[in-house]
């Protein structure tokens, strides 16, 4: 095993009905929120009233933003941060998925500093003070909810970068497997291959951890098994259950435990492919990681095996474990080639150049620009 | 799954030459120290002087207590806390195993208040402030370093009872498994049993929760994979990192998500034990767990051969599965019978006496008065 910290002061609350005392918690940090939410789910299902409503009932000073996109943007956070600054704001309310708990994490720095929020993503702005975050989760896909990890573009610099710091835990996440049902479809399959794709960055980093290696093939079996099913009855509050469970077991620090880093090359490589065609992030992980695992079978191949003899217990080659995993994104309806999204033009330069501009790169598995082009032409 | 609510906010560091880091933690609170420890393995380990030097060659004002019982009482918690408010000091630092960072947790919120340590137990006292406690963990076993609770004794009242509080959590916790190399074979077979007995006391509590079923199973499998073959080799550092991170994992919390209880009726059993003849934790373990599933076995036979299905990888019935998991501990070299410890005299009655008083229970298998009498019989 690598030496590790193992740290996270996240209060999760999971189950039915969880946020009747979500009240209660907002007060512990005072009574001025900032709301933020996303573009429109959450007035669609109606959680929007009922927060609001709620909110106003027990006499909170509530200002609000919305409209934050499904792959962040800097912008909506600076403008977010505006808002929070002016109302003097004691508690961020973040309503939504990754994308919405992501911006507020770094809205929540931002407030009490004059610099805009892509400064702490550069390093020009340290994170010394942040307001209080509390955060509702409304889509099982990223584990941002238990995590003080966020990820948001900026397409003036054409940079897609994370940022983190004991700071940006939520303070309280409130995970109700209900607020899920509505999730469409796609959105539901891409959470499934998200925190999967978590536990595989986990896997291929480095340190020697056995049990740490269960856990994760324990989550990952678990999303195998009940992901497909939930795909078959969206509407199923059990399976709903499941997968908000495994997706914030999948990235809240226990896969780390026992390794000095994980990989995140194929997130880093996902990465251009969301910023250059805003493709979900979630779709991003299916089309680059077969081809990630194809590309580097050999530098590799005894983590992808033993990996294989986890998950499917049985003993497979490399190859067809890589053949077996490209299948099982395939079956809950994701993309596995960027031709499968049917975007028009010729994507091998454009993407390349983002990569190098990114400095794409893994952790573990480092990457030379000739592997850009060879996991390029394996996905297109 | 039960709704449940995730909290841990222990800095948990681990690894080699972990405690590097330790002069740094202890000054984030305070000069004023207050190290606690044990029978004397800690000075005969030579680990006592290597800190004693450290902390005074950084400049800590240091007092102490040593001398807690490996099956802790209630008089040393208060003569400690009694220095510790003298002293008027500013952190504990714990050194040993559960019965001193048990003693510690105590003494943490017994030092700002005039009431003795027991007061906590009965609820006479509440813990609404704590001193800042730092664990250096010597002994892989109870899982006490990244969790709340404490057990002590009170010998005056023939009670062993837990007490636990978000204040009584360790603020830091510092593992280096070399420490652990030490520890003799019957304490290190001990620790193996405590560890796969937490697990069974989550496995059989309330609440039906796939994912964590499979993190109680990946722990369980480690013990039983890596704990023989540690009793065969007992200077090995790997085997005593994998023994050392299973029991953190064990009791951290984890094995608890999606349950509103674990059983505990085993622990609270095995207590019986300790008190009247000292048998240490572990060894109480080994000797009720499978007298406690034989008595029990009709109303959780499905658990049980659940548990036996995922620990051995085969279809066993009930009655296989307790066979081999006895076999299991007796491999270790532990008692499975109160006779393998030889203790001269008749234990029926005084027993059963212990266990009314202390009203020994279950939070999901009941007991009742006949229960007992079935126990006692099952494990003399």
């Amino acid at each position: 095993m690598e030496n590790f910290i193992a740290y996270n002061p996240v209060n999760l609350h999971f189950g039915k009905n969880i946020l009747s005392s979500l009240g209660k918690t907002l007060k512990e940090y005072g009574n001025r929120v900032l709301l933020v939410y996303g573009k429109g789910s959450v007035k669609k299902s109606g959680l929007y009233d009922r927060i609001m409503k709620d909110l106003k009932a027990q006499g909170f000073d509530v200002c609000e933003y919305g409209g934050i996109k499904s792959n962040p943007v800097i912008e909506d956070v600076d403008a977010a941060a505006a808002i929070g600054r002016e109302h003097q704001v004691d508690v961020i309310l973040a309503v939504g998925g990754g994308s919405v708990i992501d911006s507020s994490k770094i809205i929540s720095v931002a407030i009490p500093v004059p610099n805009p929020g892509w400064d702490f993503f550069t390093g020009k702005a340290k994170a010394e003070k942040a307001i209080p975050l509390v955060a509702i989760l409304t889509l099982a896909a990223t584990g941002t909810e238990m995590n003080p990890f966020a990820v948001v573009s900026n397409h003036a610099t054409g940079q897609k970068s994370a940022f983190g710091s004991p700071l940006t835990f939520p303070k309280h996440s409130f995970l109700d497997p209900e607020l899920t049902l509505t999730v469409p479809r796609d959105y539901t399959a891409f959470g499934v291959a998200d925190l999967i794709a978590h536990c595989f960055e986990a896997w291929f980093g480095i340190g020697d951890t056995t049990l740490t290696d269960r856990f994760v093939i324990s989550i990952v079996k678990e999303a195998m098994e009940y992901g497909p099913q939930l795909m078959s009855d969206l509407q199923n509050y059990e399976y709903r259950e499941k997968i908000m469970f495994a997706a914030t077991m999948a990235l809240n620090g226990m896969t780390m435990y026992g390794r000095s880093t994980g990989d995140w090359g194929v997130h880093s490589a996902g990465h251009s492919l969301s910023l250059l065609y805003d493709v979900p992030h979630g779709a991003s992980l299916t089309i680059v990681y077969p081809a990630w695992m194809r590309h580097f079978k050999d530098r590799i191949e005894n983590r992808i095996v033993q990996l294989g003899a986890g998950l499917f217990d049985e003993t497979l080659t490399a190859g067809e474990t890589i053949n077996r995993i490209e299948a099982f994104f395939k079956s809950l309806g994701c993309p596995i080639r960027l031709s499968d999204l049917n975007i028009p033009g010729d994507h091998r330069q454009p993407l390349f150049e983002s990569m190098v501009h990114n400095k794409v790169n893994g952790g573990n598995v480092k990457m030379k620009e000739e592997d850009y082009w060879g996991l390029i032409g394996l996905y297109l």
